[in-house]
């Protein structure tokens, strides 16, 4: 929905933009405030202002309403910086996708937009000029909730063609929201990976005196340059600016909605650690392929990923159940779900659906031997993958199901860890 | 589906029971095991042995097999000891649900099974009775991801009869899978509450040595005497078996699939700490009702819990977005779904359902104002309620729409914290 046709043209006459500073009259009272976005849900005779006191207001605009101008919306400027190549340095292709590190602070209406370019990125950090040569384009410029699987195949595309043609690594500036999932993605997508291939995100915007941006780009770069090769998530290690975790892409998740070390690596250690100093300390040494990259990207759109919960209703879900190639649960403790859920899980796989369960609880391994229902959800044909995160079993899923022949090969792709995102299930008195 | 005719009088005849250890003899070879339980999606036509090794296989038996009988099944002994009340101790009252603290292994199958007397498992306690009088007995004798929105409000009414009659305390031994759940639904069903109530589990069954049941069930007890109100958890703290920490039971998560410690509290400090000699450290104090606690336990099962991914297809899910009553989102970051979701979102609210935006990254409080998904959400009339988990808040929801007399009372309660569930929202630059 947008202005009524009335308040359009008294915007228009007024020459109210948005983010213009404006003075409002109306028979209860005098407001003055910057204009802020026309909201599609907003009332049609509704215009909201921030107020100096940060506080948004709408006000109904009627016929004795006057709205007139203060001051125009502010510029903002960019510049543009053209850089020496330096020669003997590992060349790193930075491509932006959009989401928090790429962020302005809009301080008219205090939200935060992608709109910083990856050049403008790489520009504000001077020191990785000295470790690698950098090329930056941008390919998405969005919040990661909005990346979609075919956000996830083009990115994996333009990875593949720039590392065949002469990058020796790719750093992705990514939304935080959902980098794990675009992490696992790659993960799967990008086989005979030689080179290092790191998403790298932040909290706070790149404008920010707070911001985790350019310390997160630095260390990223800085582990591009010891050439390993993977996918993987570059992110403070803690809330401190010197220490930042390098987590391996199928095992790593968002843990929490806020803090600067929010990614952690589940089920196993980060693969390195660098400090502020640049030195990293590995937990594993990997070696890559010598072949090509390739980027295998199709998937299966007929996958959900889906969390058992006390009181999930079999009806309600049935549908979801029957139609659907994949279902990742999310059960509960060791793998389980309510009894009276396995006639739908059995029906679905007689129907050729792969089920593959997970836990709710992230850390640990399932183990479907343990308890009856565990033994009737496996006898019914759902599989177990041990410690691997609903998330990344959801990606795999979809990616098992459109690179295999059939349902069988699937699951056989889905036990066997290809990308790192599994370990062996151990039973230790932990 | 069970045995086939043949094969059930063949196991008749031969006198063979699930538990006994077996001799049979096929065309393609001779085996030495015991029989398992026959299983609903076994073919009718096929026994399961446990071997020697530990392996189970199934063999089919056709009409030349013989089947002879070893030795018969073991037989479990329980004893029951009568114990003498002590004056000035506190009354706890343990209603027993089933779980692994209530099971053994069945050694012949590798099996947990519930099966342990609430009784049982005090006498197996001896420092039990020098802290409290206990008396006990079993409502259910279940796993607890068989446990249902029914079985919570029976558990609330048993709570409150045993409260309401001289019970000081009482104690629910209870599985670990759903048990998180289920003391948020005790959070919010006991209103009044001015002693404790507290849930107690589990992750190795009682039997075995390494069984935390019992130092668990002790810590439990110990607390209670403390007569401090409201609806715990008491769990490992650690992997040492001294130190335990009393959970809230509206903020607590099983967090690992099989560590002792699976249980943490989100967002906030454990309640309490108790250490090995049964010293408590409270976090804070409380002070109880004077009254009469009260069971309200009317849920609206119209509530569903959704996890946001990448993919997720609104055609998918638009039918449960339109039956539901009620919607708690497992959103990504500060509270987000992919923008094409919104009109869904929309519709669903407008339809008249009760949408709550939570997040998977379960640490940190939601925030829906810093970018534009979060506030085109809450224009769509999504609430937010900071750092509640979101499966709280799909208890809290059931609860809430049943026990208000509008979707409009049960949003407000919904932002309202009644049991200490949610937290203000804080914008600290951790």
């Amino acid at each position: 929905m947008s202005y009524s046709d009335r308040l359009q043209k008294m915007l228009r006459t007024s020459k109210v933009k948005e983010g213009s500073k404006v003075y409002v009259t109306t028979s209860k009272g005098e407001f003055e405030g910057t204009m802020m976005p026309h909201h599609e849900f907003s009332d049609p005779d509704v215009v909201v202002l921030k107020l100096k006191s940060g506080y948004n207001i709408g006000i109904t605009v009627d016929e004795k309403t006057k709205i007139s101008v203060i001051s125009e919306p502010p510029v903002h400027e960019r510049k543009e910086t053209k850089v020496q190549e330096k020669k003997g340095l590992p060349n790193i292709v930075l491509i932006g996708t959009g989401g928090t590190i790429a962020s302005y602070v809009d301080y008219r209406t205090g939200a935060v937009h992608p709109a910083m370019s990856a050049a403008d990125m790489v520009n504000a950090v001077p020191e990785i000029r000295d470790i690698a040569n950098i090329s930056a384009n941008v390919l998405f410029s969005i919040f990661s909730e909005n990346m979609d699987v075919g956000h996830w195949q083009e990115l994996a595309k333009a990875v593949e063609k720039a590392l065949n043609d002469n990058a020796d690594a790719v750093i992705i500036p990514h939304g935080t929201d959902t980098m794990g999932y675009t992490a696992a993605a790659l993960s799967f997508m990008l086989t005979n990976l030689s080179k290092p291939v790191v998403l790298v995100g932040a909290q706070r915007s790149s404008d920010r005196p707070s911001s985790d941006a350019y310390s997160n780009l630095l260390a990223a770069a800085r582990f591009c340059a010891s050439g390993t090769p993977g996918v993987y998530v570059v992110m403070h290690n803690d809330l401190n600016d010197n220490s930042f975790a390098v987590h391996i892409g199928s095992r790593v998740r968002k843990m929490h909605t806020s803090r600067r070390d929010a990614f952690k690596s589940i089920n196993v250690q980060p693969f390195a650690i660098i400090d502020e100093a640049g030195s990293i300390a590995f937990s594993e040494l990997k070696e890559g392929s010598k072949n090509k990259v390739k980027a295998t990207t199709k998937m299966e759109s007929k996958v959900v990923l889906l969390q058992y919960y006390p009181g999930m209703d079999v009806n309600v879900f049935k549908d979801i159940f029957m139609n659907s190639k994949g279902i990742v649960i999310s059960g509960s403790g060791l793998g389980h779900v309510n009894s009276s859920m396995i006639p739908l899980v059995k029906g679905s796989v007689d129907n050729g659906a792969v089920i593959v369960m997970t836990s709710q609880c992230l850390n640990g391994s399932t183990n479907m031997n343990v308890y009856n229902t565990g033994r009737d959800l496996m006898t019914a044909g759902v599989i177990s993958v041990n410690d691997m995160l609903p998330e990344t079993a959801y990606v795999k899923l979809m990616w098992a199901l459109a690179n295999t022949k059939n349902a069988d090969e699937a699951k056989e792709l889905m036990k066997r860890s290809i990308a790192g995102e599994m370990g062996e299930r151990r039973c230790v008195d932990e």
